[in-house]
């Protein structure tokens, strides 16, 4: 049946072989005495094994208060594994085993769980994403370039009818993709409804004019009936896309709306600073994607280059990529990169350069509202971004006779700071 | 309707002021460039607004990394409100306004949500704890007392014959309350529906010669449909308990399991560390117990005193007092504590102590099973421990004759150690 292997990056006061021990233990078998059922035979098919112990630095002070001092605390990797029988192919028991009580630990002073490799069970077991990028572009019918999106500014405030002026005044520019803010619920003065139906009457009208249906991402994040209802309620005006915002969730939810939605499901990790601002405490990417994937995303957000966050280029180029990796062996279950985050036309030749294909959706905000051109202008420069960078043509040369790339890249440009900065 | 107020603590590279200013834009109606649609009426119906801002400190260095760098790092509180329009009472969307993509922003270098008050039409729109404290003291045919409890362990690798033999033992030793471990789940070696039947037909038989129904919470944590059937299935067996794993779970599914289970929810916090450990990000308990409570949580972990993880005893009592605190003005919704992890005879009375009531679940694993006494003198030292402390007697005076109590005081009272370390 295999293995389940976790990686940490981990820093301890009682030495990084014994704070391995105590972690395996901690959650496998072991408790804090040596007990009548802990047999060797027990412990042989069920305990969590010390795979590999890498030191990586000494420091005389912990990274995070421990109940345990110490005169040196080591840093280092370490790699555990347990038989996937203590818990079948679960993803929310998977959680409780490799990220439950570990992280209280007195025997560490710092914690990250930082990769994770799975048995092909939980491939097998798993649906994956319905649409991946694949489904999605032909759905929006985009092919062999970026799909160009935008989020509705302001995020909350704006009425139905307010929402699908805007809705309309994209799709004239040109967009691809269009998403509620993670802000906007189904509150009274924007109710869910009354929002789908004002939007997909604007998008149904382009779509038998133009052929081709623009993707909304109606934020359903709720509770779970309520999720059901309103993605059946997206269906059925024609809408061809929900989001959801993943911590809110959880992994069974997910699941849950997974099995019952027939749409691409866009998968929001607003909550993100919390597993990954900290280097002393947390969650890595790679480990979060694989289980979402494995759960049904189609779309994840991964922030965009020099963002206005404060995630490193290296990590949202690692973050985006890890989504094109087969999840395992016999299933490749790829999702889709959303970039965001304070994006324009200037980083869309980076980013597609970074992840090497075209196969992603970049969302720009201010980067399209905020065109001297208008949205309009916004929405041109940033497909004309994506062509030259899907040719191969470096954008100052392409902007010479493409007037709103040439806008773009003087105005959101700025001289001496990093780009797309607040 | 009433407004959602949430307090932080921030450190920022740009000013207390104009940090708050950022979070409360980028969390409600702001961007980072001024939109047409940013009305001076949207702004007014739907911002976010600063409440308050004390500064508690200054540092010439940020406590995480920041993408904005500065001479000075103020550090304070900040009280932020929103207007309950912008999302209606919704537990998921809640959690993306006061806890979503602030902490990554670049304008904070550390940010704890500490604090949320919410308006009353949350409690009118949640159903809360179906039992509760009293609901559970009164199926578990207790009264008066702390519940004495403890967990199967080990944690894993036991089959339902070997779980069903231990729990007989607990039931004669006089236990009230058995837990599954959290990392139990439904894998082979101890599949969910033989692990219930063995156990209740345990469970039901002494019932029946005692007339007092031992609560065992199954762990149920799954995908939903399997949570739900699962629940079924302890219910249909006779069983008083199902536990789940707060986090795998998510918000929204929680209150899916509430809606449908007709059992106390013992909910488990592992993982919680991620959002504890660190000063420097995360939330604190009293935002999560709200939460947890308005969706439906009998029962929440809460570590225990002088625990063998790393947090103090001053937030573990809090933790314990904040659940007895009605969540609004007209609705109690009250949770049941379970005090856990190292806890021994040794620290009954100061728990009692501090949290100045008896309606509380105490789990002792090793200080059960670790006893000189085995079992039985694990638990009979823990309820002579609550009968004293209740009686407000000393331990000490009342293990003079009451030989368990003082073999675990003997056995479990390192000196110079904290008690119930590892």
């Amino acid at each position: 049946m295999g293995r389940i292997v976790a990686s940490y990056d981990v820093e301890t006061p009682v030495g990084l072989e014994r704070a391995a021990q105590v972690i395996a233990g901690e959650q496998s078998s072991g408790t804090f005495l040596k007990l009548p059922g802990e047999t060797d035979l027990l412990r042989e098919r069920s305990g969590a094994r010390v795979e590999r112990i890498v030191e990586k630095g000494r420091s005389p002070t912990p990274s995070l208060p421990c109940r345990i001092s110490a005169d040196i605390y080591e840093r280092g990797e370490i790699v555990l594994s347990w038989p996937i029988e203590n818990i079948g192919p679960s993803l929310p028991n998977l959680l409780a085993t490799v990220a439950g009580n570990l992280f209280e630990l007195a025997e560490i002073s710092a914690l990250r769980l930082t990769d994770i490799q799975l048995p092909e069970a939980f491939a097998d077991t798993y649906p994956g994403p319905a649409y991946g990028p694949g489904g999605t572009l032909q759905l929006a019918g985009v092919n062999d370039r970026p799909m160009i999106g935008t989020i509705i500014k302001p995020s909350v405030g704006l009425s139905p009818d307010d929402t699908a002026a805007l809705v309309d005044q994209l799709i004239e520019g040109g967009i691809d993709f269009i998403k509620d803010d993670e802000l906007q619920a189904n509150g009274p003065h924007c109710p869910f409804e009354e929002r789908v139906r004002e939007v997909m009457r604007v998008i149904n009208r382009h779509a038998e004019r133009t052929g081709r249906k623009v993707m909304y991402a109606f934020n359903i994040t709720g509770e779970l009936d309520e999720m059901r209802r309103n993605a059946d309620l997206v269906e059925s005006a024609g809408g061809t896309c929900v989001m959801v915002s993943l911590f809110s969730l959880g992994l069974a939810g997910l699941s849950a709306i997974r099995s019952h939605v027939r749409l691409p499901l866009h998968c929001h990790r607003n909550g993100w600073g919390i597993y990954s601002r900290s280097p002393d405490i947390g969650i890595n990417f790679p480990v979060w994607q694989k289980l979402w994937r494995l759960a049904g995303a189609d779309h994840l957000h991964v922030n965009g280059l020099s963002n206005k966050f404060t995630e490193t280029d290296e990590t949202v180029v690692q973050s985006a990529r890890s989504l094109g990796q087969p999840i395992s062996a016999t299933h490749g279950y790829q999702a889709m990169p959303v970039f965001s985050s304070g994006q324009t036309a200037v980083q869309m030749a980076p980013s597609l350069a970074a992840i090497g294909h075209t196969d992603f959706i970049y969302c720009a905000g201010g980067g399209i509202m905020g065109h001297p051109g208008g949205v309009a202008g916004g929405v041109a420069s940033l497909r004309q971004a994506a062509e030259a960078a899907a040719s191969g043509i470096p954008a100052d040369e392409y902007a010479l006779d493409h007037k709103e790339l040439a806008e773009a890249l003087s105005h959101f440009r700025a001289p001496d700071e990093p780009q797309g900065k607040r």
